[in-house]
């Protein structure tokens, strides 16, 4: 099994402001590729912690990826490193970087500053991935057996997400090349609405059927629900024939829970299921302010769909908008059922969609009587009828936000399901 | 000074399907706490390579922050890790964790089970800090100088985000009694609409000037745009004087690019400006598909100045919801700098706003002629005046629609503050 570390440089992490969303995105490319991720580390831009870093890494494993610490508000402080690392006498510049920059900076209207040319240049023991999309080029550094003990091949991408991202199709090749990986396969079956231990209790007979060369995870994450993964490494038919039967299986028994087979997202899987149909869609939002709508336009192609929201916040947009009668206000209150279907009819109205999904709550953190933290109504309304539920959650403000949205999608996806089955 | 490394478990993390923010929130808290966190680890459930890095953290740090690998689908590997280090020769269970186990879970109406009983035992070496808002409590192991060759103290925390989150005060509390900490303050500018790259050439000289005993960090984020963070180790009137001095002279340099002299977000600072006034605000979005209204809405009480949203997607909901006329789309299409004002005029007289903020772009993947991707027109209007202006942007759709939404919501505020000095 070939393995891999991924170092993240940069003291805005390690002050913590900004969260490293890179080593996720490279360890699922890296992962794709059949490469085993096994550490992350991350080091502020201090040249002796990140000579140890990347020594140690390179050490312990086959690949090493670093990310950061590049730039001109960094003194390039990686590639200095890097200069050291690689035993190079001296600096070479890329000219196919070079190109790049100059087509990028000139097509943004953007001057060309000096510290933007330096970019191109590199240790001379490097090899160049070039860096299509920004201006600091990918630096790999192959090492023999005589200096870690095995063979050991790093590399350094730019540290902006999209261009660290954009480069790992070209990485992966690389790697591709330069080892010869054992494969490895995973199936990945989302569910939604059982919480990760009661999940666990449910199948924990499923679980304990699994062959012993199929590795499980939870991967529980507030917007998808939990995601249940299973790997399989080296053989293709092997991997095939188990995940077909063990997804059958547990399909059968968490039921409408499991709302993908794949890697998705409740919005795309609602996407689908309304292009399949033609079918549109729109919502109406109070406490999500926004959200609902904004997961679902999230998805490429969305507005095949997604006609519109109308984000109600205050009372009188809930009825001069919505068209929610005052009595239900006075009578109910913003936080109920009749409320929440009054929105929903209402939006459905206005925009003429197939389906209307709406949200009423309180998200926090103020509680009062009839608004507990925590608590969402939503509707979901179509030409034949309206449906209420509710949920309630813990969380803090952001965290509840996310929860009422995804619910909201989730509770769509189930009635548009029932719908189909009358 | 005292320094800290942070590590976080789980395969979940490894293989890349869920990102790490725990060390983000982590670090944040430390860093005010006159802590100094060097390094961020992470490594899978795996009881030999957690063993292993924690053993290293706590050789080369003073304080080592664990949190995952707890919890019924882990089994409890960093518990078991944390019992070896420890040195534990049994567990005990704690009576404070296991009564919150029993209110948390009765509250919500669910069974107690077996593994969430067994929470509350802990290695008989640990102390324990209750987690108030979660079944695995804070686990404490106090290490003497003979252990490491300086002393030690290693924090368990829960995985789960807001959990661990909210143990945080009760950590640094205990880690400030534990350590006598030399303090670190510092000052944060937020600026908007400058490139990182850019902002470094236009204050270099001012970088120059800086006391060598300040310490610089550029933060770069896709809502919050680049945040300039002084940092002092040490005494805090130098601190004070400094930062007063070399702010103002950022100010000045800078301009209304500067939005907040905290650390502090866009919403946050309209929020702000709006309470201050009594104005209220609305949104029409057509590209951003609700994200402007869901920024504005994080922020709690947001209420009282955000009154709602129309996301007019479709054409139709922008000429029957909007009343966007059908001669302005026909003749200069959706986006537009005309549409992108009815849209504005629009919600305005809709909802009764105060101010209103509209955009309409194209957020990708696909381009057409007159809607090239990461094109953006943002209209903003109050009861005297509708303005427009356009943005260009080159990244991915959900990159792209963040940039819209952020660029939308600072366009309002300058034309507040331009307003403002009428």
């Amino acid at each position: 099994m070939i393995t891999a570390c991924i170092c993240t440089i940069g003291d805005e992490i390690l002050i913590g402001q900004i969260t490293d969303t890179n080593s996720a995105v490279i360890s699922r490319a890296l992962g794709k590729a059949g490469v085993m991720v096994r550490k992350m580390v991350s080091v502020g831009d201090i040249r002796q912690e990140i000579e140890s870093a990347l020594t140690e890494a390179l050490e312990e494993h086959d690949i090493v990826i670093v990310t950061g610490g590049l730039g001109p508000t960094k003194d390039d402080v990686t590639k200095n490193v890097i200069y050291g690392l690689s035993g190079s006498s001296g600096y070479v510049t890329d000219s196919a970087q070079l190109e790049i920059i100059h087509r990028i900076l000139s097509s943004r209207g953007l001057d060309i500053l000096e510290s933007n040319l330096k970019q191109a240049s590199v240790p001379d023991r490097c090899e160049v991935i070039p860096n299509r999309l920004g201006t600091a080029p990918v630096m790999v550094v192959r090492f023999g057996e005589e200096r870690f003990g095995h063979k050991a091949v790093l590399y350094s991408l730019p540290g902006v997400p999209f261009e660290a991202a954009g480069a790992l199709d070209d990485v992966t090749a690389d790697i591709r090349k330069a080892f010869s990986i054992e494969k490895i396969y995973h199936k990945t079956i989302m569910t939604y609405g059982i919480a990760e231990s009661a999940l666990a209790d449910r199948i924990s007979a499923w679980e304990d059927s699994l062959p012993s060369f199929v590795r499980l995870a939870y991967l529980p994450d507030p917007l998808k629900g939990v995601a249940l993964r299973m790997s399989v490494y080296g053989n293709a038919s092997d991997a095939e024939s188990v995940f077909s039967v063990k997804t059958a299986e547990l399909k059968e028994i968490l039921g409408d829970a499991v709302y993908a087979e794949a890697e998705m997202t409740l919005p795309e899987v609602l996407g689908g299921i309304l292009r399949k149909s033609g079918k549109t869609v729109c919502t109406a939002e109070s406490c999500t302010g926004g959200m609902v709508a904004s997961q679902l336009t999230s998805v490429p192609g969305s507005s095949d769909y997604f006609l519109g929201s109308v984000v109600a916040y205050a009372a009188g947009v809930k009825e001069n908008v919505l068209g929610v009668p005052h009595e239900i206000i006075d009578s109910f209150g913003t936080v109920s059922p009749e409320c929440a279907a009054a929105m929903a009819e209402g939006v459905r109205r206005l925009t003429g969609a197939d389906y209307a999904v709406s949200t009423t709550g309180n998200a926090g953190p103020s509680a009062s009587e009839e608004k507990p933290v925590g608590l969402v109504w939503v509707g979901i309304s179509s030409y034949d009828r309206t449906e209420t539920v509710s949920f309630n959650f813990r969380n803090d403000r952001i965290r509840n936000i996310e929860r009422f949205s995804s619910s909201a999608l989730n509770a769509l996806r189930k009635f548009i399901a029932s719908s189909e089955n009358i």
